[in-house]
């Protein structure tokens, strides 16, 4: 009995007949590299458990790999293919704009392309931003900056209609768009509207999260980036506080509704004494409460760091009630209020602090990618342009289980990822800055 | 029937009856993190075939969970824990040792902790150095700094009785080595000897290798790093190149029998035009060799970047005969042959150049660990420690799949790690170079 | 007749007799370095004028040269040296820390050197800190990181009496004193009372301020280092605007009373389009104020970069009353207030725009030294143990024309420097910001 | 009696009557900017004796002080202006091509500038490469980029007839030259070739040499990045050093003629324990000599590093007889001979050593301006510009006693600076290292 929780198929725009004009081969041995079939999967799940003695996966869901297709759906010289950006800047968005430029351009011949501004804004009917031509000389170095050469902007995303009106008018045929969440899901219902009207546009995304927040990738691009940006502040805020009397370095990293920023940031830096992260709520007040055990950390050893999310203890304040152009709700700054939290009751207890709090979170958004997010950008664009040349459409490049795969939109985006903290992750952050696994009451 | 291929059994000193001062859980949903269990195993191939209608994985061998068990073989106030580093150093050697010494002190509460000095040679007999007590305090901080501060240095590892004897004379009974290939047959070896004396002395290693050429791992620690330090030499022999008439830079970095950090280099700062590994053998002469294709280039572009791993065309001069102190041979320097060869070429074909030489080789292997690896090396080294806590020995830890895992040394340096020429890591640098598949005529 | 305008002469405690153990030349020509003479003077003024068709400096000061006399004071074994660190942190603190115990132990043989902990307040009677013994072993490294070893704290310089007790107590007779304004008046006011009580304790500051607005300096030290940390800053919020539909970057950096920072921050990225400091006032309204200039930019060009010195706009808001622990008055936070003003501005003036504020004074402040402050630092901190050694006191070295001098301190604290809006810096950053001279209506 | 040693005196093609565009005042306290009048002129030497009972300054020599002045010589929308680079590359080329650029264009409303391929060569009769056009969208961002846009070579500025009759074709009436040694003399020939002619071109240099040993300037663009940036080098070599048995680092920085790079990067990175300039020579053997010494190091210390400059040593192997295009004699490399020479002498005296050589020079080279250069070569270019406007010839750009002024090619020309061996920076490098004063026997 086959034992699968998932949809991982992936739809496609009819039969790829079209011969590749990359030159692979078939066959192993021959010390050229070889096209990737739709039949080679690979498995989501490495956990095991044992079945009348015998090793078996826990799920038997498996993943199409990514990669450059035998045939293709597209004849190249009839593509016309746009690229958009969407919702906050992340590192290595002109990196994957860069590699869909240049594997269109160079590997599969195609001349036509474009370069959408401000995301899904770009293809309103009032829109007033012209389409960018791309070549691989636009794109030159452009993955030296960070941001997008392309602007982006939340919104757009549910007026799917205007879009594929205009993506009709544009002679789009291949739409590659590179967002989170919202944007993948505008992404599916553009897709749906192509399908309802019968026309032949391929639709694949590139996930972005700087989070890491979504289920089924190992981590999404630029996370590497921003937490290797992060560790500045943290180690400033630990100086900081180490040269006061009683210092105390406040941080605050991204992550609305996971902590993976934080987590990792803990562990690359291990001056943190207190990560706060969305999933592990914690009490203030109280003999078990941050604040008491903050006070004994500084009564102790004079100084003490604390990194928390922006998601982490929203519980804490009323709701704002507002919402971005994504819809996402605005926090509370978390930040700020714990800032002014600390200060109050350090001084109600007659502990003479110095509180030195630091925002980076529009430095990290904004760092070019390193080179780890280079590399991974540089494959995630490519793949993206194999998928889309191959007729695969309403899907998106990930990478699980260090294998590029393509995976449904639908399936991606019904469930975000969060730290576990039960596992290993997350006790592995509190091992190294030895704070109480629960710091509720 | 079974379709396993590797024996990934873990050796134990006997029963672990002794239950963990950690506190965990063994319940999931408590909010605890829980303990792993020598029944945690996870799938080594990810890759899949159809059976009968089924997707199966293309192997079964399955490995053993890294992390800390709920019961240990050892009582922390009996153990001795001893280190070394072995071999030439690696980013990330000291967040290793800082990694284990805090995990033995912290966690376990163990208190006699020994750096050994300059790998095995501090073990043997007429060794001068001596042990250097280490603790939490000794180790804070050196992290920041490149190399290992117990000193690192090849060979001593065939002197198994003498080491054995030193680790009995010293009352260690727990032995955790960093360092590569023959470090860990010696690793083995000692094991072996241990256990001919009827010894109880767990042995665990770290596997520790730039070149990233062990089989079993995702990627060695300081991998990373050392791709990340390879870049400003890249881009700085791009802009030499391009800024002369004919420019060519050219640049030498790691990898004596496998070209991953040429190529991941390659992928990171898309300025290099050739990549030469030692699993893609060229030929210099000919139509289709490498210097009718650098003249090419030169030709219609004005300058040419190479980029060059220490192992490729070694074929091109007679084997040097000499050996390290690890018995590894001495390599050529493919880097000045070849700038040499380069030179002389272009004068023949009366073609003016400028070839500017960079071997950036200790500027990285001495970085100190980037956040990546900073990240990878603190959970390594807390892993090696649980495993050897718990009485499991000849081990080695590594990450597979993303999981961190418990393999057997001896399985784990059976064969070596090679980048596949018809793989698709090599796929994608030759998108990225745009170089041909292959320089042989 | 004379044209002095100032009091450069330097006090001392008495005759310097004793033979210098530092080995050094008096003649030219011998190929070993030259002892320098309280004779060597260099003029301050490098403006001239003519007068009688020759060229004469505009002022006839001098300063005395810094450097090893043959002759000293103090009789090295005799020493006890003490070192403090007062106020905010600074990049180079530990660096100089470093270079004053180098230069006291190798090349005066002095071995009694103690570091107070958290500045004047160390010395109080009821410090709970102890000294910390220093020696070449406990300074090696330190100059990697940010902040000071010896911890840093505001205050204390008043309690003049009590300060004096306690060097008398400890037998310390050289007191290095590394900190601003108000802590070079406190040594100073130490020195008077160590003159009534007929003392011989030299009293050494080393100026440091990073806003960089001491007069009589080329710059402070760690100020280039500031500016250098600002600018990612700056490059990220020129990202994040350049990114958002109308989007705006601020950013504000130290600089209270003088805009230096903000001043060379702006010449070194040129991205900058306003650059706010004290020394020029400015509107907020008006067809010439701040807000009409922006929105005017942002129509032409999309985006805006404005950067903010701390100090600049006070005037906008009522004063806030508080002062902190150096009697230094808080200021109101001009970049929140500027945030808010352009949010309800371009809101009311019916643009949509996406502001980013970036504060990263504490990213600033707690960074290690660059190479050229180490550069700095280590002469520096040397320099002040000579003057100390030959019995100079109530003085601080400074660099002026690239020499370093001895200064009274007295008359270094007797004014601030500010940027001149009518010089060449100020000059020079409008023409890269290319903002209005005067944005007042 | 005058006591000038020096002809300061700047020429010009006549005098400037046109009204300067740029709006600057006259007076002082009107809050704006004030022009720069030819009769503003700085002391070149701050040094003084006393006359008399008065200070005076050693020297009467006065410079003019670079800046815009009132009244131009060119009529800007007459102006065709040129600008190459030459020689070798150097950390700030792009800044001052981009700081010019924008000047002529946003100052003076310039609208023809050209950029010229490949130094003097771009200006031969047969030269293939093009004139590039230029302006402030062409430059922007260039800055970010190491080298120099327009490309560098070395020669040409011989063939004077040549490139003046180049002028003449081009109408360029303005020539910016930013070179060496070599370059600014063939622009002196240049000019006077011109005046020969009876033409109308300026020709401004802007000083460029990495080595730093150009007289008449504080420190030369680029020098304080190409410290920055031999600084990791050093710090790997120490850390090799360190983590090795009797571990040797060497390291080769640049430096021709004088030591300045290895003698401020020592300052910076006070790992190096022996620095050698080509201004003190050394013995290898002998008592004295520097194997001994380092022998010493290594058997009392373990570990030793060796910063060597390029032109150190050349004694030591007999002339190479080769020379470059620019005419400069092909030194041996030093750094490979040491490297030799130690590893013999080690093995003859039976100590066991592991020597790790690195020379980073490209790296260095190629490297893009920090932001202390970026500052600066904002500021040369723009002043570069005025200079020329103003109808100046035959003169740099320079900054002496940190005021920028304008100096006759000619004098600058005449004699190169050197590290004073006993001056207060090689007393400060030899304080730091604690190597011994000389090294001769």
């Amino acid at each position: 009995m086959s034992n699968k929780m998932f949809d991982f198929d992936i739809e496609t725009l009819g039969e790829a007949k079209i011969s590749s004009p990359i030159r692979m081969s078939r066959n192993n041995g021959d010390g050229m590299a070889d096209y990737v079939s739709d039949e080679d999967r690979i498995l989501y799940s490495v956990q095991t458990h044992e079945e009348d003695g015998v090793r078996k996966p826990l799920l038997d869901d498996t993943m199409e790999e990514a990669g450059p297709r035998e045939k293709i759906y597209f004849n190249p010289s009839h593509v016309h293919a746009a690229i958009c950006t969407c919702g906050g800047i992340c590192p290595g968005l002109n990196n994957v704009i860069r590699a869909v430029v240049r594997c269109f351009w160079y590997r599969y011949g195609v001349r036509r392309i474009s370069g959408i501004q401000y995301g899904y804004l770009g293809l309103l009917e009032n829109s007033s931003w012209p389409l960018i031509p791309l070549d691989p000389d636009v794109v030159d170095d452009i993955q030296e900056k960070g941001g997008t050469i392309l602007g982006s902007a939340r919104g757009g995303g549910k007026q799917v209609e205007e879009i594929v009106d205009s993506l009709e008018r544009l002679n789009i045929n291949i739409l590659i768009t590179i967002g989170g969440d919202g944007t993948l899901r505008g992404a599916y219902d553009i897709g749906e509207e192509i399908k309802r009207r019968g026309l032949k546009i391929a639709v694949v995304g590139v996930p972005k999260t700087i989070d890491n927040d979504l289920s089924f990738i190992d981590s999404s691009f630029g996370f590497d980036t921003a937490v290797a940006s992060a560790v500045p502040s943290v180690r400033g805020a630990h100086v900081e506080a180490k040269n006061s009397i009683n210092g105390i370095g406040l941080v605050k990293v991204m992550g609305r509704e996971s902590g993976y920023i934080a987590a990792h940031t803990s562990l690359a830096q291990s001056d943190v004494n207190f990560c706060l992260i969305p999933e592990s709520p914690f009490d203030l007040d109280g003999p078990n409460g941050l604040l008491e055990h903050v006070k004994r950390r500084i009564l102790e050893r004079g100084h003490a760091v604390i990194l928390v999310a922006e998601g982490a203890g929203q519980e804490f304040a009323p709701p704002t009630g507002e919402t971005d152009a994504s819809g996402n709700i605005k926090y509370h700054d978390i930040g700020i209020f714990l800032k002014e939290k600390l200060k109050s009751y350090f001084k109600d207890e007659g502990i003479p602090t110095s509180i030195k709090y630091i925002d980076p979170s529009y430095i990290i958004r904004s760092a070019p990618a390193n080179s780890y997010d280079s590399i991974y950008c540089a494959r995630l664009g490519a793949h993206a342009v194999h998928a889309a040349m191959a007729g695969k459409t309403q899907c998106l490049v990930s990478r699980v289980n260090n294998q590029f795969v393509y995976l449904p939109i639908k399936q991606a985006v019904s469930k975000r990822s969060h730290v576990d903290i039960e596992g290993t992750l997350w006790r592995d952050v509190l091992e190294n800055t030895r704070q109480p696994f629960s710091m509720k009451n």
